[in-house]
């Protein structure tokens, strides 16, 4: 199977675990050594620890599925390091009742390691507004 | 040379034609076909012209050198694919008088193409606050 083909699957994976509320899931194919650059504060989440407990806070939030459709997903990749990046539009219903949606900007870093891909580094973010000092979660991204 | 060596060069060479408004010497190490995703709005700029455009307003609006210093850099990369991921401290003087000092999270992905790594894909970002809907400037690295 090629590159391309292994890590659109692991992010198919991804998207469904996400909506599953899966934890599990999705640690299964985050390194222990991760170095995580998330939308939320803080700066820096080191390690699959952080990841699994940030992963928690976030499922534990919704009401139901979690929707995480990628869009314009770019993969480049070779024997066993590869990123991707992708755009992702997050929906859903949260426990207060508030509706969620909104796009977000993914790049993740892979390294196959003993045979199996692991995101060893995740970026996701929403540009900041410099007029405002917003972030910017209405953007939509051009059709 | 190592790839992480060649690479470190590259980003050495970038900080050093950030501080010097040097728009050329960053776009020497931009793929034309780039997709950037940037600190500030919008959600994507694609190809190596928005990029330009971008870094000739940035650099516009500094009066003098504009530090963008990498820490806890690392670098994946095998043949001819690589990424790097970096916090970066920016910090300067704006024309308006105002001072800059943030910190901002880096990752680049890498292609060998011709014999020279080229940056494909950028990222670059800070964290929002999603109890205040702030995009966060003022958080700084663990020591």
């Amino acid at each position: 199977m090629s590159v391309e083909r292994e890590i659109s699957d692991l992010l198919a994976a991804r998207s469904a675990a996400v909506a599953a509320h899966d934890v599990e899931g999705v640690m299964q194919q985050v390194a222990d050594d991760i170095v995580s650059f998330d939308v939320g504060i803080p700066l820096v989440q080191a390690g699959g620890a952080a990841v699994r407990q940030r992963l928690e806070a976030w499922f534990a939030g919704y009401d139901g599925p979690i929707g995480f459709e990628l869009r314009d997903l770019a993969i480049r990749g070779e024997d066993n390091i590869a990123f991707s990046y992708a755009l992702v539009y997050v929906s859903g219903r949260l426990k207060s009742g508030d509706p969620v949606s909104m796009w977000v900007r993914s790049t993740i870093g892979w390294m196959r390691r003993s045979g199996r891909w692991m995101a060893v580094h995740e970026h996701m973010s929403d540009p900041m507004d410099f007029e405002t000092g917003m972030a910017r979660t209405d953007l939509e991204p051009e059709s």
